[in-house]
C-alpha cells in the first residue's frame, strides 16, 4: 500500500482527476479502466492524441495551471481543423515518484479550466511513474457529422489559402520567455510583452470556427509547428504546389512591433510554432461566402495565398515577390 | 529540415509508422492529425489507454519488438475485460532525439505482430523529443454492442470469482530477468525459466474471451498489478466484500515449481502483476453457463472465490482459511 500523503495512483486519480469527470458521461467516475462513447446518431468520432513533454514543449518552470490548460487545448485544436466537435478526452501522465500535491492540483485546474472553455470532459487515463521529465499525452475525441472530417490533404489547385486570427504571437512568447531577447523585452512594453507570452502560455484553439470549417474548407489543419512547414505538410500531402504571401500574413500589434524592431523577427513568425491557429484552403467560389460566415461569428480570417498545381513548388514571397529564405520551416523534434 | 539519417519526424512516421496504418480503415495514411472511426450500427466505443516508460514497465535493455508487442497488448486487455472487440490504436512516442533506425524498425515490427494478432489497426499518434527514458502511450479503442460494455465495479454479492489462465507467471519471469533469483533459475531448469520470461515480455491478452465476458460477466478488470490488489480494486469499486482461496489460484508448472521451492513465492504470484489474464465475477445461475462456453472456446478459467456482501471485508485465504499476509497488494507508482 502506498505510504505517502498521495494515497498512491488510486489516490492521485480520485483527488486531482475524478473530479474532471463529473460531468462525463461514460466516464463512470473512473472506477473503470475504459469509458465509453457513443456518437450521436449520424455522426462519426475523430481521434486525435498529442504528447507535451517538460523542457520540450513547455518551460521546466511553467505554471501547472498553463501546463494542463495547454494539453488539453492542442488537443482540441486538432478536433476544430477536422471540423469536430471536441467531446472527451483521455490523460497519460507519467510523473516523478513523489509530485507536489499542489502541482497537481494546479495542474488538473488547469484541465478543469480547459474542458469548461472547450466542453469536452475527462474520460479516463492512465497515471505512471518516469525517471525523467514529466510526459502529458491528451488523446481527444470529437464528433462530426457523417463524412464532414476536413481533411489535411485535401486541398485543390487554385483554393485560397486562409489563416485564422494572427500568426507567431506565441513563438515571440517563448522567445521573451527563454530570456533570448531583453533588448526587446524593453523595446515592446509590458502589455504587449504579456500579451505575446500569453498567447504562448494559453493557446485558443478554433471552437468558434468549427462549423465554418465544415462547411466552406476544402481542407484545413491547424497550426503548431510553424506556419512555414505546416503550409509544406499541407501542399506535400495534398499533392500540390503553393504560393504565401508573406505580406499578407495577419500579425497583432505585438508581433508587428517585433518585426518593426528588427525583421528578422519575421523568421520567428513564420517558422516558430505554437500558434494553434487555423490554415484553412477554400475553393474560390465559396471565399465570399467564408469571409461573411466569419465575420458573422467574430473569427478574423486573412486570405493569405493560394493553391497552385501539381508539380509547383511551395513557396513564401515576399513583399518584392522574392522568395523568403529560412533557416527552417519548423519546429522538427528530431 | 531535419539533417539525420531518419528524416526528422515526418520520416520516422512514413518510415516506421505508415505502413502499420495500412489496413486501418479512417487513418488516411497518417496524412491528417488525427483519425476517424464509426462504429457499427448499435454499437458503442470503449476508449482505454495506457502507459508504459523504459526502465519502469520494462528492463532498458528490452527486445523493441516485445516493448511494441507489449504497448498493445496491456491495451488490448483492457478492452477484452471491457467485453469490446479491439478496433484501432493511437500511438504517442517520445523518444531520444537520435533514436536508433533498427531500434525502431523492431519497435514497428512488434507493434505490427500484436496487431495482427489481436485485429487493431494503427489510426494515428504523435511522435515526440524527451530528455528522458523512453515513453509510450496507446490509446486502443474498441466497439461493443450498445450497453454491452462490462464494468470494474459491478460486480454483486454471491457472484463467484473467476480467472482464466494461470496466474503469477509474469512476476516470476520478472524476478528471474531481473538477476534476483540465480538460485531459482538453477532449480527451474530452461523451459521452465524460458515460458515464464515469455510471460512477461509477450502478454496474450484474452481476446479469445470477449464475447464470453460479455455474455456472462457481472463485472471484469483484466490483472495487470496483482491478483490482490486488483481483486481488492474490483471489490471496493462494486461496494462489496470478497473473498478469494488462495489454494485455488491456478498456476502454471513453472509457476508451482517455484511455490514448491519456497512457498515465498506465492507472494509474487499474487501481487506482482503483469498477468493481463482477466478477472470476472459470475452470478451463480450463470456459472455452468460460463464454464461450458470457455471449455468451447478453449478458455481455461478457474473458481477462485466470490464476492461477499457489503461492509465484509476482502480478504484471501489459505489452506487453513488463515489470511495470506502479503507485504503489498500490488504495483502501484507512487
Amino acid at each position: 500500500m502506498p505510504d505517502n500523503e498521495l494515497g498512491g495512483e488510486t489516490g492521485i486519480i480520485e483527488n486531482y482527476f475524478t473530479p474532471l469527470s463529473d460531468d462525463t458521461e461514460g466516464a463512470f467516475g473512473l472506477l473503470d479502466d475504459a469509458g465509453k462513447i457513443r456518437p450521436p446518431d449520424g455522426q462519426e468520432v475523430v481521434l486525435t492524441t498529442d504528447t507535451i513533454v517538460s523542457g520540450i514543449h513547455y518551460l521546466d518552470d511553467a505554471a501547472p495551471e498553463d501546463i494542463g490548460y495547454k494539453a488539453l487545448a492542442v488537443n482540441v485544436s486538432d478536433l476544430c481543423a477536422k471540423g469536430a466537435d471536441p467531446a472527451v478526452y483521455l490523460l497519460s501522465l507519467a510523473l516523478p515518484s513523489n509530485p507536489d500535491p499542489d502541482w497537481l492540483q494546479a495542474l488538473s485546474d488547469g484541465f478543469g479550466a480547459a474542458q469548461d472553455d472547450f466542453s469536452c470532459g475527462l474520460l479516463g487515463g492512465d497515471t505512471v511513474h518516469t525517471t525523467g521529465p514529466v510526459v502529458i499525452t491528451v488523446t481527444a475525441a470529437g464528433f462530426v457529422p457523417e463524412g464532414g472530417m476536413v481533411h489535411r490533404f485535401s486541398a485543390n489547385e487554385s483554393d485560397h489559402v486562409y489563416v485564422t486570427g494572427t500568426i507567431g504571437d506565441a513563438a515571440l512568447g517563448l522567445a521573451l520567455l527563454s530570456g533570448e531577447t531583453a533588448r526587446l523585452e524593453g523595446m515592446l512594453g509590458s502589455a504587449h510583452s504579456e500579451f505575446l507570452k500569453s498567447r504562448y502560455w494559453r493557446p485558443a484553439p478554433r471552437v468558434d470556427a468549427i462549423a465554418i470549417v465544415r462547411t466552406y474548407a476544402s481542407a484545413c489543419m491547424d497550426i503548431s509547428d510553424g506556419l512555414a512547414g505546416d503550409f509544406g505538410k499541407m501542399c506535400a500531402s495534398s499533392g500540390m504546389g503553393g504560393v504565401i504571401q508573406a505580406g499578407r500574413i495577419p500579425l497583432s500589434p505585438a508581433a508587428a512591433a517585433c518585426v518593426h524592431e528588427d525583421p528578422v523577427w519575421l523568421k520567428t513568425i513564420l517558422s516558430g510554432g505554437d500558434d494553434y491557429e487555423l490554415l484553412l484552403t477554400v475553393p474560390p467560389e465559396h471565399t465570399e461566402a467564408l469571409e461573411l460566415a466569419c465575420s458573422s461569428a467574430g473569427v478574423d480570417v486573412t486570405c493569405i495565398g493560394h493553391i497552385c498545381a501539381a508539380g509547383e513548388a511551395v513557396t513564401m514571397l515576399d513583399e518584392d515577390k522574392e522568395p523568403v529564405q529560412l533557416d527552417r520551416l519548423s519546429y522538427d523534434h528530431f
